[in-house]
């Protein structure tokens, strides 16, 4: 059972994440509100009716691989199928190829309900999507009439191939390698392993985008090209010819998401995969790279999407399960749990942060969207450096997020939690790649603390946290009942991260970079956290006064959150400032003798 | 690959937990250190060499249910036998009984060790060892020479009948029925869930005490009377008699610990099952009390045993996977990724918290020791009260432990992290029924608040905290590198344990119970951390200066420990004293709608 929270993803969108700033761009007259809800309302349906009953099923069934194929779950290529009738593949890309070219911020709206009803089913169009982002912007003019209406449509799934064994995080190591065919084309060869709908039976073509090494391209990654491989070669008029010189050579036997294929592809095992350049030769991951924040949002998503899912799921049960008496509960006979301190406490828990991620990934997708909208150059600069700095920690912090609400809803159920078949312990193990891929959770760490930080020499990460000053000071000037007790704690939070930011800009400028890299965790949490607090905050500042349930409710998370997860930043604060010394000091060699 | 920490064990038994305060006993001359070593040197041989190896092939054939019977892993049965040919499961039990008599801390250490060998293996005779101390404390005589030496002994196991599907964390609701016979003894009527090791080949018979109820018993937990109840009767010569009328219905599929059977169990299909009464009627509950403690406990090494192995995974991937560049290598190509200092952080991490929870599950392990063992009324008073509350703590953050370290191991894996042959996974999917079963955690942080912290009037809490300020104290004039760092970060932890303390006493001698329940869990954490920093405080004070290396590791550890989980202490002591009002006005049911 999952049924979306529209009333608050709706409100977020609007009043949290700044849908109003879109819809005040020239262009944008025709994203009302009531379009914007019909959207969301049509989504809903779609993913509580027919993605929603399919996600346990596939979690049993998984894919499966034989002889080169791959099986989806029994209903999942009819359900894809529908669901790219309904438009919602289509739903981001660029009208010039078919698409609706809705904001970012509507796509993540709707990408939470895909991937509360089913991360696993969610994930195949995420990569589909990013392909199409990569194509739409550096391939030519021949390779998108060919293949991008089919993309965008979702007749079509694309995958992304960059992981080898020896080059994961590290993709300077990349060793599939490309050949020049005197008719413009290449030949590819080369292992790529975790390859996510690599191979399946749900579309009748599939569109590879593939790294590989030029023979005279330099080392490192200044040498990578990307190529565009289709599983059939696709004749002029759009028919598809032969097959391809690539094949899957197994899937994975993974913990959760068994529903999405995870592929070994092998490139070239004949006469080598044909592929065609997209963007320029050894230029291929600054292509990969433009597409980078909106994955990691995405996945950031998939934390906030199996995080709503746990705790509906959770709540139900916590409303049913009787056992023991609350206190002050003056009924017959047994308590239901959620009237336990305890259990309030785990429910807050899993409502407050899952919120939290709410508001964080729409915010970051409102980033990307003003970047992308914005004409005016220094609005272009400060949005595009905005959907910078909140991207790592979109990506991590959800992520997190989904892993730490997901557990605590395996614990709500008891015993029951631990059995496969309460669907409880199913979110947990789905919910745990999201840290994992699309950059690790320690990667986001590093690339905020590195990258983000220095942008506009420290001045875009100073106006971002007075933003977040300033709702603090909104807050405490507001004498609305729980956000005048929010507001010290939001204000110390505030100081602690602006303490912990300077400290690392200084590292960083003086050369201790090691330094810095040992407070990157700490301080990702602690930005998380305070933008978090902030949002719940903005949340119930915003609420309309009318709608007097809602507007005590977001209160109420706002307070809950101040007391328990804010008050963590000060220890957040010294851990960045003061435990490099322990971390660079120890040496796990000297253990393994 | 497993390797018992053997150092570190016997180190942490004999200088952390107190292992001299029983070789001081009298009649336990013969404890010697030699003694002690040489059998954490055999569990550790038997462990690494005869059960690890088992513990992947157990998770993916797991225990399987067919036609009433209960097939285990292939193996599983031998290493069983082997196992107790070696006298293991006999060990901490009385000589009576064919017994090895030897205390509990050395049961726990080596209990540590086949829990990271198999937890799912290790499960099995920690029941055995509960029923055993049940019947030797309450059984009669009779049923004593029937049946305790088999089960000291390890040729037959017994299991634990509590849970049913509307009783499990509240027992007042349990209907299992007993009927009494003229012959003194009594039929079992009824079904019970979660049954571990309820039913499987490796024993010739197993042993099952059952809550039920007599016709006559008042409601509540006082009508629960316990019951002996044989899978096959035994006749007075010891030989096995009839099959009794009890059955295995199925096995549960379940996260983890796949290789240990969870079955639902059917007393009384026919006539009934036959059973005899442990101890009084309608005081069975009380029985299974006496057995609580050692069985929380148990549970809490479940977490530690999962953690060490966790930890040792994850290390050795850490110093062979390559990629990227660690700053400062100055070597060829990449770095090992132990070399990053975000992964070496995440290895402190998983490190640290291992240790934290082997000392916390040995000092408890010494309390239940000296409890049992001294003689003096007013220290056994104290011991008594110590093991209370050292209890829920050991189990509790040592099951959280647990999970963190085992997610942190995934983590540290990246992508193959995810992918079930890694092993990774395994690990967190075993680690999380800890923080479940034998009481949830949120149970284990009420029965502290609610039972353990107004021990003596409070006295007792008072003088534990005493304890933890005069380590503190200690490390503050020690003179020792990194310790006078920890020192005030362990006086400031101390002091806010202080005050959340006296604020949780306060708020239950006014009655405000509500409140103190709310603050439940956040104090039970904020009792672990801090005296799990003492403890490595404790080890690094007390190791041997003339093992420079091992001194230093553990300062280091200490200061890790301190600069980063020991910080958040402020937080939860402003979360016990603070977040109730949050908590209560929350209505989980308003949510529903």
């Amino acid at each position: 059972m999952y049924r979306a929270p529209l009333a608050e993803i709706a409100f977020t969108l609007k009043h949290v994440a700044g849908l109003g700033d879109l819809q005040a761009m020239p262009g944008h007259e025709d994203l009302t509100d009531d379009l914007v809800d019909a959207i969301l309302a049509e989504a809903a349906r779609f993913a509580a009716e027919e993605i929603a009953p399919l996600n346990a099923v596939s979690d049993r069934a998984g894919a499966t691989f034989s002889d080169g194929s791959v099986t989806t779950t029994p209903g999942w290529r009819d359900c894809y199928h529908r669901w790219i009738e309904g438009g919602w593949n289509a739903l981001p890309s660029s009208p010039d190829h078919g698409g609706q070219g809705l904001p970012l911020m509507l796509y993540a709206a709707t990408l939470e309900m895909w991937n509360s009803a089913s991360m696993a089913f969610a994930l195949g169009p995420t990569l589909t999507v990013g392909a199409v982002e990569a194509l739409d912007k550096h391939a030519s003019a021949e390779l998108k009439s060919r293949y991008l209406d089919k993309l965008v449509s979702g007749e079509w799934m694309g995958t992304m191939n960059l992981t080898e064994p020896q080059a994961g995080s590290d993709l300077n190591a990349l060793k599939a390698r490309a050949e020049r065919r005197p008719d413009g084309t290449y030949r590819i060869f080369g292992q790529k392993i975790f390859i996510t709908y690599g191979e399946h039976d749900i579309t009748d073509n599939i569109v590879h985008l593939v790294l590989a090494r030029l023979p005279d391209a330099p080392a490192g990654t200044r040498g990578i090209s990307l190529f565009l491989v289709p599983k059939f070669l696709v004749n002029e008029d759009g028919s598809l010819g032969a097959r391809n010189d690539v094949r899957c050579a197994g899937v994975e036997h993974k913990l959760g998401i068994h529903g999405s294929p995870t592929c070994t592809m092998i490139y070239g095992d004949g006469e080598g995969a044909i592929g065609w350049l997209v963007g320029e030769e050894n230029r291929g991951l600054a292509c990969m790279f433009t597409m980078m924040n909106n994955a990691r949002l995405a996945v950031g998503i998939q934390g906030l999407g199996i995080a709503e899912r746990a705790f509906q799921q959770a709540l139900a049960y916590a409303l049913d399960r009787r056992q023991g008496r609350a206190p002050g509960d003056a009924g017959e006979g047994m308590s239901a749990i959620a009237g336990h301190p305890d259990i309030k406490r785990s429910l807050l828990f899993m409502q407050a942060r899952t919120q939290v991620a709410r508001a964080i990934c729409f915010a970051c997708a409102h980033a990307i969207d003003m970047a992308s909208l914005a004409t005016d150059p220094e609005a272009k600069a400060h949005w595009s450096d905005r959907a910078g700095l909140l991207t790592p920690i979109a990506k991590a912090l959800s992520t997190d997020i989904g892993v730490e609400v997901a557990s605590t809803g395996v614990q709500i159920h008891g015993g029951m939690g631990y059995i496969e078949e309460t669907g409880a312990a199913q979110h947990l193990r789905d919910a745990r790649i999201a840290p994992i891929y699309e950059g690790t959770n320690g990667i986001q760490a590093i690339d905020l603390v590195q990258r983000k930080l220095p942008l506009a020499g420290g001045a875009h990460v100073r106006g971002f946290i007075a933003n977040l000053a300033a709702l603090a000071k909104e807050a405490a000037g507001s004498n609305q009942p729980d956000l005048g007790a929010v507001a010290p704690v939001l204000e110390e939070a505030v100081a602690d991260l602006a303490v912990a930011t300077e400290w690392l800009l200084q590292a960083q400028a003086d050369g201790r970079t090691a330094e810095a890299l040992s407070g990157a965790t700490p301080y990702l949490r602690l930005a998380g956290l305070t933008l978090g607090a902030a949002l719940l905050v903005k949340g119930a500042l915003r609420s309309d006064p009318a709608d007097a349930v809602a507007a005590a409710r977001r209160r109420l998370l706002a307070r809950f959150f101040a007391d328990t997860a804010l008050r963590e930043t000060a220890a957040l604060k010294a851990d960045v400032v003061g435990s490099a010394q322990a971390i660079l000091a120890f040496d796990p060699q000297a253990l393994a003798s």
